[in-house]
């Protein structure tokens, strides 16, 4: 492709709004450009370059068994009222109506439809196991698109949904699109690890997580320096140390504690361990039917995590109570106690069984009480871990303190198990010719968000440095000086002898100065740049030189081609 | 791929509302699955045919110059409301709003985006011809779906934009796309000639369409024999005979007609050709801001073509008008008259011009006038061709009587000139530094329906004879009698064997009876089929079969490889 023809000019202004270095890039490169919020025009090089991420996943789906097909983004609504999705997807699910009212949805995921397919085509345990993916056009009406193409209202993406006999087939099934993934990943030249993650509105369980370290990451995720644990902090798990042992439960003490407000203070007050308290919190739980107000109780060194505790209360929304609320159900803020509670659920950390003889608040002003015990002085509904692991907090694994890292979220994994195969009536006869529901995993990876992901893991200060499977071209020509004519017929002879030998060359034919020349090829980014000039024409040479390298090195003419295929093989992977 | 395992079963029964052979065919044969109407699941068979369409598309494309791009689905109404073309689409138009309210639609094309891409970034006439296309989802809410996938609500469409300098740069884009769209279904195996269009609610003018002579067609096209002329009949010209020269103009005289209404009767009653009447017809025009009464006269033997009608009135829709209308503008139906009319719109085809001394409707119940003359006798506001041609009517060009085929629209090729890039601003500086419009031309073509057109071209009454290069699998290999080591072995090493070497085998391996997997390999309706059993092991050989042939051959084993290249070679195509 000859770069004066290229639709698609490199800028030298960054957008206005662009907040991460792919947003940044992608679009002084002349990759993208955006049509509204969320959502991008692809030009030339930008779809060059998600089409070789394509490829690169089409072939490792079908090398795991994968069968393509393709399912429409219009949608019939009443897929995801049979679902019962509709409600957890809330504004994310866009909603049209055709031209006789038939309600519609553009696809945000296929769960719902490719359900009722496998209800009519899978009829055997001999049919599986079966995985079907598409790569194709998903609509999500996110609050917040962001990062360019990092978190897109519309995007492509490849969803692969497993269907098979029992648990067994379905373990198969995840750890081969696991291998696939991780294959994927490092062919497009994208560092990623995998996480335990919270499958949110997908359903299911048994989640995991290929997350990408960058800068642009917007997830925290917590990982263990030994490697033996990492996870989004929504999900991630801890080590909670219990308290010094004591030999007796002493009785119930109520202790003035005035204008002490925070645990912090209450611990400072006493001079105890805030691990020596019990903190409460107050939720308001919606769901569809009702809301209510939930008391949440965990030991005082800890905090709760909110995705945890919805997850316990199987609500669809979960906010803090407000203060109007907490005193409508007879709460004092400050010092709430778990203490003579009625009608309202309790919902408890583990941690409250690691101690004994806490400090918790006595529900009256400036009044705390000593020596609480659970469960001899009060009940909860539900106990469980609802905490918050925090950078520092321990591994559960080993124990050592892990680290944050920011993340992108890269790939998800879900077993769906029977969640949906029971709604939509896929059945499979077994081999003792009983019905029994197919066992689903899905499998989803963002085609554009794994190409500015790897933008966002392989720049510079000159722009982009392309992983060479998913470089738009491989080979940047730059003739320096196309008004001289040994220049310009030298140029275009190299140009034409590598395109017949299938190399993929930009061929910059612009009248242009080498500097801005060499700034572009930077900025693009392809993995081998070379040059031709009058100077290397002089000593029968073209220039060559890596992107990721400094230094340039001389190719004598007639050893070129053979040169350039040498330094781009590692680029068949 | 092993049959045994492919998702979508063959089935004996066709859908109860399939009218087309390619409905029943692609359905049977699973290849396609409903969604909604018009809205169709593509099975592994299906998906990998249409994805080799869009193959021998992308390249055909490509060495016309093309770049390839991707725009969203999902467009701002903003741009529809700019360029005016959103009352012109109407409910054909999928209209959604966003979280923020903010009114959204759903490609239907994409000349409005593209024209505001190329705003920015074409700057000079340096940057030109560019000719950008992008294959993708489009959604249209068509009143009638029809036809499987002929005529969908949501499918893929190769949609390519050319930006010119002038109207010659124009026309050479357009003879490369008009050459490109040649290549594309002689290589897809689809028969088409080229007709004149009407432009539709694209705009422009020199319209082009490709149209598939095929049982499956609502079009209706009209063709000289001769080969020199064929159109839409709702574009298409024809040849109008004068009437015989008449020496005078005589002067108007009133006749009694009692009881007659129509012109058939009129002649009839006054004993001359029906050539020599006037027809009055009556339409109500209807205008974004206003509708009114239209007064249409042609010659008697003709009749009036309402697209053509339509585009001469430049309003958006048309219709008959009622007998209510046409009495409230003080017409007398079935003897109104041209003469003496007030404020209302006449419209004549060109055919009152050829002859003289006209019966016409007298503006009164029972009586017309003869010796009606134009321009004597009454004025009209447009004059020029409305008239329908028929089959039988003579070709505009030689004079041959015009014959009618039924068609499908394949492709259509369009010059828009500077319509939309004077809406949106799209200029470039001409050499002398001036800011011109660019010239733009637009050429689409629907993959599905190329799928379709196909299959109704290429069938026989067991199933689809697929043209080699968009077959799903080149070679679908039977063995008879998987229950049998000998024939197992044998079938699945030369299935390896044939795969090895790249060739595409669908690999019925199942335990089924001859005759099932026989009909099964003629519903699909691969090009080769290739028998493995043990009366074809006991002679060391493979039966082969072309699909398009009657009679079997017999391979020896050791020289299936190379016979099957050979047979499969036009295939490469």
């Amino acid at each position: 492709m000859r770069l004066s023809q290229l639709c698609g000019k490199t800028l030298r202004e960054a957008p206005a709004d662009a907040e991460t270095d792919s947003h940044r890039l992608l679009v002084r490169a002349g990759f993208i450009r955006p049509l509204l919020a969320g959502v991008y025009t692809y030009l030339p090089l930008g779809w060059r370059t998600v089409h070789k991420i394509e490829a690169i996943i089409r072939e490792e789906m079908n090398a795991a068994g994968g069968q393509e097909i393709t399912m429409p983004v219009l949608q019939p609504r009443e897929l995801w009222a049979q679902s019962g999705r509709e409600a957890a997807f809330g504004p994310v699910l866009f909603h049209l109506r055709d031209r006789r009212e038939h309600p519609l949805v553009l696809a945000p995921t296929a769960e719902e439809v490719v359900t009722a397919l496998a209800a009519v085509e899978v009829r055997s345990y001999r049919d599986l196991p079966l995985r079907l993916y598409q790569i194709g056009v998903k609509c999500r009406d996110e609050a917040r698109p962001r990062g360019g193409v990092i978190r897109l209202r519309e995007f492509l993406m490849k969803d692969l949904y497993s269907f098979d006999a029992d648990e067994a087939g379905l373990e198969v099934s995840l750890q081969k699109m696991i291998q696939a993934y991780q294959n994927i990943f490092r062919r497009c030249g994208v560092t990623v690890f995998m996480i335990e993650a919270d499958p949110g509105a997908i359903g299911g369980t048994g989640s995991r997580e290929f997350a990408a370290p960058c800068a642009a990451g917007e997830d925290t995720m917590l990982r263990c320096p030994s490697g033996d644990y990492a996870a989004n902090q929504e999900t991630a798990e801890l080590r909670k140390l219990p308290n010094p042992p004591q030999s007796d439960l002493l009785p119930l003490a109520e202790v003035a504690t005035p204008g002490v407000k925070t645990i912090a203070a209450l611990a400072q007050f006493l001079g105890i361990a805030e691990s020596q308290t019990l903190k409460a919190v107050f939720y308001t739980a919606i769901y569809a039917d009702r809301q209510e107000v939930v008391f949440g109780v965990i030991r005082g060194d800890l905090d709760v995590n909110e995705v945890k505790l919805k997850n316990k209360l199987g609500c669809l929304e979960l906010r803090l109570a407000t203060d109007a609320e907490v005193a409508e159900v007879g709460l004092v803020a400050g010092s709430a106690s778990p203490l003579g509670l009625q009608d309202l659920k309790v919902v408890a950390d583990d941690s409250i069984t690691l101690g004994a003889n806490f400090v918790a608040g006595a529900n009256k002003p400036d009044t705390h009480v000593r020596h609480v015990n659970y469960p001899r002085d009060f009940g909860v509904d539900i106990l469980g871990d609802i905490a918050l692991a925090r950078p520092g907090d321990l591994c559960p694994r080993c124990g050592q303190p892990l680290e944050a890292v920011r993340g992108v979220e890269m790939g998800h994994v879900f077993k769906l198990g029977t969640k949906y195969s029971e709604v939509f009536g896929a059945t499979f006869l077994d081999k003792d010719g009983v019905p029994k529901p197919l066992v689903m995993g899905c499998y989803g990876i963002g085609l554009e968000r794994l190409m500015a992901v790897a933008v966002e893991q392989n720049h510079d200060d000159k722009g982009i440095v392309w992983p060479p499977a998913i470089a738009p071209y491989q080979t940047h020509l730059c003739a320096l000086g196309m008004d001289n004519p040994a220049v310009a017929q030298a140029a275009g002879q190299l140009y034409a002898e590598l395109e017949a030998h299938g190399l993929e060359v930009l061929f910059d034919d612009r009248l242009e100065s080498p500097g801005v020349k060499f700034n572009d090829a930077d900025l693009i980014g392809l993995p081998l740049r070379l040059t031709v000039s009058a100077r290397t024409l002089k000593v029968e040479s073209v220039e060559a030189r890596l992107r990721w390298q400094k230094e340039a090195m001389l190719l004598p003419r007639a050893e070129v081609l053979a040169q350039v295929q040498t330094l781009l093989q590692p680029a068949a992977n």
